[in-house]
């Protein structure tokens, strides 16, 4: 029995994201491992492994500056040239892997149970969400929640109840909006960070034969060859008069939240930071480039001199989002996207089957003849394979491939291009199988382990086992229009409504 | 949508099981009845039934005395004439459900997770067993665990554990033996009761495929002809030397346990009462035939006078156990068993498809020709329907059917042969549907409900997710082996052995 290999760090701080991050990451392979069929974390091993040389794991120069003076680099400033090649910057590790935690707290946090009248919410109260996923100590707050209305042409994407009396009947919580308030966090990254994270979704895939391939004018700008998959544009943009919690669009909603916090936090340095998976990742890339679209990154200090607020998407196995015009636009715009993904999964390759990115004349049929089914990824690629984890079973099942959980394992194990897969940091390798099967047996490991007691159930002072009545669910803040009416005015052209 | 009704029953109190029961069931069926959609418990309805009378209902009579004063009735003495028809006893009723939990708790605390090393074990120590059950209001303590070799020719209705390194390859833990202990709840009972509650299976039918339909004598008396089906013979009789849980066989484990409690409670009222669902309540049979066959329910007073300690099982969904010649044998030994069934189960039907009790010249064939496929139940049959309840959904699922929750709803609703379905307790409905999906979606229950957080998944002080380690399994008692000894010195044809 093979036992993999976990790298020592022996700078990095066991408590993530509390201090500067240094240098030295060390990798092991020795072959005196001991067995770990008991045990849920591999060992840890001490040896240096003499084929790998520290000295092309790491960066030096790089890793000795603390992450608060190189976070604009961290975030894509100069397209991540040299952080991710011929090593991943270990910054750049680990800030992958926090915004991939924030992607993958919209699941954790969300009722996907047809029984439950509250499925399709978040089972948290915003005020208690990093609370209740054990996530307090990441220094951010919630400033509100995001919902769509499911009433739109991907039936297999939202989770409906099967109760008859529900919460919602046409809203679904899509992510949410928060924000850096810790004094101390915000010192270590060096700004202010504003993190808009959009739910995916972890095991129902057949959302992705829903989609028609139907390319649209995104029309939020005037340009109607900047071209968006017309269900994606829908999931952002439809409303639903009858809820109160889909009366605004996604869309609606996150512009005038991003609008709100600029004004409230002006003067400081901001930056945001949109994640996502899957059709979040979807989401994450067409609302970072509406955010840019509508200028709301632009500072005019005296109405004079323009800096822009750097918007940066965290992509994990997201689908293609848009045209090849798209794509440029985005570059144009700014928008600066790091696209993590398993080359062995499915997601990344839809919508474009018949043209995309790497078809050499994607440019021509789009911009001669119009050919209405190109699409192009948008950002740069950080291609994991998760055949290189020897902590993974070998597997063709589509759900494992596309975990987001096993992407960050693969993310904390990737060194470069044809390194050897060796763990970094502490992360703990259970995460993996919290809703996939993925981890080989001998970790003792259960697979698909995160799952509610009783199914949320719980017993009354009769005695009897009752779903228990949650907190109402918030809708919208009252300075919502108010935010709105505004952007309206300074882009009449945008297609934003008011009601 | 129709809302099935509750009965009420002004004077059974609320807290069950803590003191004398009296009279009085009313029904009620009125059609004014609101919506129960999302209330996990049907509506009380005050109305009387002006189809039913309630005199049919109740047996004044019976019912004004407390059951300390006729447990022996409940127990069987007279073969339960007159307390199932015209209309359930209502302390019968409360009897049946108790000892049906009991039953159940087997299959509550049982570690069903092939991913876990605990695997086949009960999930509590005995002596926190019931209060880890919610059950610490029963007055009853566990006195030992039992446990069965899995190394028997039935191959789908052990639990293994797919880890490496488990806590036995051998054993399966198979039930308990449990005491009356608490002093109110003695004198309400009339006598110390002796529980033992044999495991069954909840949803893994598969065993039943493995039944060889194979008879052999059980040789628990010298007369051959008293045959079991060899699977059943084989679980409770088979033991594993290389095993320390089931160095001694089920059945040592037992006999001695019995052996050990009539000594220290001797001079004490006593009853022995066992029960089981499913596999359980066919080894809940063999093992009350055993006691008794081993007379050790035989009590001499001054080496002279002889009483019995009534031996009675409440079985619920069994197969049959062995031929006629081993019904009657029961019959003779005054062994009285109760036989609860839901008429659209499969179990209790095999085996036994060829010959059964219903064959008017299986007596001939048995005795004549030694028809070798010849089985018969054992005792007085309770026969329900779960057709009849309004709460549950028509389905022809085998595991519905079968299941024992449901079993002990349909006890509650039950009048009588032909009695409109009428619940009178107020066990709550939303148990039926802890481990299957047999409610209607309108209660709001969500099906298999019954589930353990993270899968027993906890975080530990590093921060990762592991299986904790649990107390270790105790084996058996250091004074079994004397028990042993002095029942084989008492029995020496009954194929004891001794090590």
């Amino acid at each position: 029995m093979d036992s993999p290999l976990l790298c020592i760090n022996l700078i990095f701080p066991n408590i993530p994201y509390s201090s500067n991050l240094k240098t030295t990451t060390k990798c092991s392979s020795s072959s005196s491992s001991s067995s770990s069929s008991l045990s849920s974390a591999p060992s840890i091993h001490h040896e240096w492994d003499e084929n790998i040389q520290p000295e092309t794991l790491v960066s030096h120069d790089q890793e000795q500056r603390p992450l608060s003076e190189m976070w604009k680099e961290m975030q894509g400033l100069n397209n991540w040239e040299g952080l991710l090649d011929p090593t991943l910057n270990p910054h750049l590790r680990q800030e992958i892997i926090r915004y991939g935690e924030f992607a993958q707290a919209s699941y954790d946090s969300f009722d996907f149970d047809p029984h439950s009248k509250y499925c399709g919410t978040c089972k948290y109260q915003g005020a208690h969400f990093f609370e209740n996923l054990d996530m307090a100590d990441r220094g951010y707050q919630i400033s509100r929640y995001l919902y769509a209305t499911s009433n739109i042409n991907l039936p297999n994407f939202f989770q409906k109840s099967k109760v008859s009396s529900v919460w919602s009947t046409h809203a679904n919580w899509m992510g949410y909006v928060a924000v850096a308030t810790d004094v101390d966090e915000i010192k270590r990254l060096g700004r202010r960070d504003i993190v808009i994270a959009w739910r995916g979704t972890v095991t129902y895939l057949e959302w992705i034969y829903d989609l028609k391939d139907i390319l649209r004018p995104a029309y939020f700008c005037s340009d109607p060859s900047v071209k968006i998959e017309s269900g994606f544009h829908e999931l952002y943009t439809k409303k639903e008069d009858t809820c109160k919690y889909c009366s605004f669009s996604a869309r609606e909603q996150v512009l005038a939240e991003i609008k709100r916090l600029r004004e409230r936090y002006e003067g400081e340095e901001i930056s945001i930071t949109i994640t996502g998976h899957s059709l979040g990742a979807a989401l994450a890339i067409l609302s970072a480039y509406d955010i840019a679209e509508m200028g709301l990154d632009v500072i005019r200090d005296d109405g004079r001199v323009e800096t822009k607020i750097p918007i940066t998407v965290y992509s994990f196995s997201g689908p293609r989002v848009g045209n090849l015009k798209f794509k440029e636009r985005c570059d144009e715009l700014g928008v600066k996207v790091l696209r993590v993904i398993n080359v062995h999964a499915k997601v990344p390759t839809v919508p474009g089957i018949i043209a995309n990115e790497k078809f050499r004349y994607q440019k021509y049929i789009e911009d001669t003849i119009s050919f209405p089914w190109s699409y192009a990824h948008v950002g740069v690629e950080l291609a994991l394979d998760h055949t290189q984890s020897p902590f993974l079973k070998p597997t063709n099942d589509f759900g494992c491939a596309h975990n987001l959980e096993a992407h960050l394992h693969l993310v904390d194990g990737y060194h470069g291009k044809g390194k050897k897969f060796c763990l970094v940091t502490k992360r703990d390798i259970a995460l993996v199988n919290k809703s996939c099967d993925f981890l080989k047996s001998q970790y003792g490991v259960p697979p698909h382990w995160q799952q509610d007691e009783n199914k949320g159930m719980v017993r009354n002072r009769d005695g009897r086992w009752v779903l228990p009545e949650r907190p109402k669910v918030e809708a919208h803040p009252p300075d919502m229009f108010h935010h709105l009416e505004q952007l309206l005015n300074k882009s009449p052209g945008s297609q934003l409504e008011m009601r």
